[in-house]
């Protein structure tokens, strides 16, 4: 990328906007007073160039290597910086992605978004859409925004604040994500519903059994169509000229679908279905 | 969409092309001379378009339905046509597609491909790549053929014939998916890894101890790394009132990466290991 | 066995009583006037003397087959008589009967029995001691009753009755088994708390949501330790040459320990722990 | 209980011989020189007893503790003293009994008996029969005594040795357990099928894929029926004030039943069936 800058917009400007987007730390080089008797060549990294003055006129270069080849979804774990073990695993990942379901240009929170894992890949299945990654906790924040520049999600908006308050400012879902049971759960989940787009769904990983239940019963409470699943996953791993079966802990996926709630009283008695249910 | 038709490209001759390519038998409508005399219009479904012949000039009109708005990734299992629950199921699919790991541009192979649903979601994948789905079971390709239609997989191209033969046409694969244990099973993986693209990988899925051990055999014998996961899922079913869970049968995925084996001789003794064999 | 009968306790009597605990109806024999001119011999089924009448004195001759050679622990699922499927399975069923853990001596509740396989199984368990057994659907008693004769399980008694109301004539227990999540639940763990011995458990085996949170909602209410587990099985099952895994339905084993429950309310606060919990 | 000892039969031969069959290091008492002059009265240990002479005639009281009073079966794992972990658990553990099905007299073989807490609780099945617990390691023997007096297996016996050498002079088993894969597992099973009683059974508890491939390779070679299963077990653990399900890692429990081989060679050909096996 080369860009003539102007008195506004300097190098440094664009360099610490790039930084904050997510952009690598890469190289950059400054070419000043181009074909004037001052022409002067500055070649650093980008945070270099974001902490420097330059004169004017002058073209920014910058070097950005080629995006990954592979796409970005089910990476492994360890693709992800995170707080000893504490991310939502690789195929408990991709079955939450799989009915988050985002679509072109859509709109996903990730609440509660730990590491940003699934927030980042979710980024990489909603092409031009956004995804907002909220979470309160400062280390998990740093994470957060290292794998955010690690894997270039530049269309993952990192929101530091507590849910539900820190949704109100957000544009309207087609699918959020849930990926802990904290005791803001079920207000998290009834914003959510609120503002959810049409045929948007909400998914929550539980842990525990008491993430399920709180799930089931506002489900049960509003009348949302519900569908669980539990996963488990056993890894090999080598031991000795060997190979054993390390068990994951399972994990419930629960998929909600307020918009196709049945708007008949009746429904409400049984357990409510979803066509996807017998699957 | 609409189109001005010349002699040779006649409206037929593009409905042919597009029905072949995975269109929807949607509308079509085809407007023969155009403000002259003789002006008339056709209106009907693109294969009646396909089997007519026109005036020229004339103007080719195609609706065609909206694009899915949801991502083609892990759709429910009643998304695709198929036999009898003879599926790759909804979350071991979207496992196997994580170590598939399909990039943009790239193409992969999918080996016995019954109903076609892994490749057609590692289709939605590789973007502008290419996706051959090689299967030899005549009902097999009817259903594949289905769902390819279904879901506007047009850069699935559909093989029918018996690997590995069929294979030699094919060009170069980033990642190959072998869905089932035939007796070709060795010599697919073969094959295949000769052919497998730098960085590429074979990703089969295995539902007997048989397969599994033949995976491990192979991938001992050519020292090649092997990640083995077991993915296990238990589906929320409604009884009477409440929700049990269906457990479906637990699925190995074997993920070999020949391209990174050691080639110091003595690696092969211990069991070869991944950067992601930790997860 | 050769018994000399009186005038009262006739060998019709004798045979009655013999099928009625669980006799094999196999060969018998009934000697009348023994040495006397009106010496005659008799030999037929147990249950052709149940329903004959005999000249006194009289020898009465039972023949039994041997004891069977194996303990009565998780046979396999087809050594009992069943509707379909509807029985608790092997492994589950041995799962729930080391947290049962009958005594030698003692007394256990079958709430629910079903087919009986618990039931027939504790009562190898507890030597002397009785295992009562308490169904209500017809077909199942009658399940029940073959099971019970088939295995020699003497020391089984019926209960044609509905819970809790049939529990109020039973002996106190040692340790109670719920097999399924009726809508008495409550009711039935209510009651068989107040009846339980020192050191005595409830066991149940929830196969939905919906019961483990019923349980685990006694629990809190009532302040009672609980241990849960979920025990899943994969049954080897030949496909052509090779042998596939066919998952069983995941099962949840709750077990509750009211007599262990901490009298301080503070305790109540925090989740109940037992000492056999991290296990 | 009370002995009148003689000269060679000492208290403290009777004693130590005590101690060596598993009793408790509990409470003892000698009365030397009953009713004489000399009378005198020791009350110590047993331990203490075994330590000590006494003068002759005299009587020796041991209070031994009542016996437990739940059955020895499926107890928790932290019921047996183990090094970090290494212990077949508890529903594995009751799994793998139900297959091995001890009866009543039998003889049961436990071949890397480890902490021996299959061992133990087959002896608890056996009645009057008996267990012969193998195991090489120093440290898993002396867990393996400590268990063994802790609850009281006077009938397993304690074999300091490598299989299949140390089987050799042990009584032909009607059941045999192998705990692990070590190198000589072929070996072992071979020896041990060859010493099998009628209707005996080989259970191999494996948890690495190559145990299992090892013992399948052993039934094809040999024409065994072969049984698999795998069992998962998720266990809850208390988090904060909810109920998370920590998952052990699965087991597969394979049962060799040589002694039902088809002598028809052309069973050989398709896997091998049990009556069992459907379940």
């Amino acid at each position: 990328v080369a860009v003539l800058t102007d008195l506004s917009t300097t190098p440094g400007a664009i360099a610490r906007a790039m930084l904050a987007a997510g952009a690598d730390d890469g190289a950059a080089h400054v070419l000043e007073h181009l074909g004037g008797p001052h022409e002067r060549r500055f070649s650093g990294r980008l945070s270099e160039v974001a902490a420097s003055d330059f004169g004017d006129p002058n073209l920014l270069v910058v070097e950005q290597p080629p995006l990954p080849r592979r796409s970005r979804l089910g990476l492994p774990d360890d693709a992800y910086a995170h707080r000893g073990g504490q991310l939502t695993k690789r195929d408990v990942r991709v079955a939450a992605l799989a009915r988050l379901a985002p679509r072109a240009g859509g709109v996903v929170w990730d609440v509660g978004a730990g590491c940003g894992s699934v927030a980042i890949e979710a980024a990489g299945l909603v092409g031009d859409g956004w995804v907002y990654a909220v979470e309160r906790d400062p280390e998990q924040l740093t994470y957060l925004r290292v794998n955010r520049q690690r894997h270039r999600a530049a269309n993952v908006e990192v929101v530091a604040g507590e849910a539900p308050a820190a949704l109100a400012a957000l544009p309207d879902p087609d699918a959020v994500f849930v990926g802990g049971g904290g005791g803001q759960l079920a207000a998290i989940l009834e914003h959510a519903a609120t503002r959810l787009r049409p045929a948007g769904r909400l998914v929550v990983n539980a842990a525990t059994l008491d993430t399920v239940e709180r799930v089931r019963r506002c489900a049960r409470d509003a009348g949302w169509p519900l569908e669980v699943v539990q996963v488990a996953v056993g890894v090999g791993v080598p031991v000795g000229t060997g190979l054993r079966l390390a068990a994951q802990n399972p994990v419930f996926i629960l998929t909600l679908t307020p918009g196709t709630a049945s708007p008949h009283p009746l429904a409400l008695a049984s357990p409510a279905t979803t066509p996807e249910e017998d699957q």
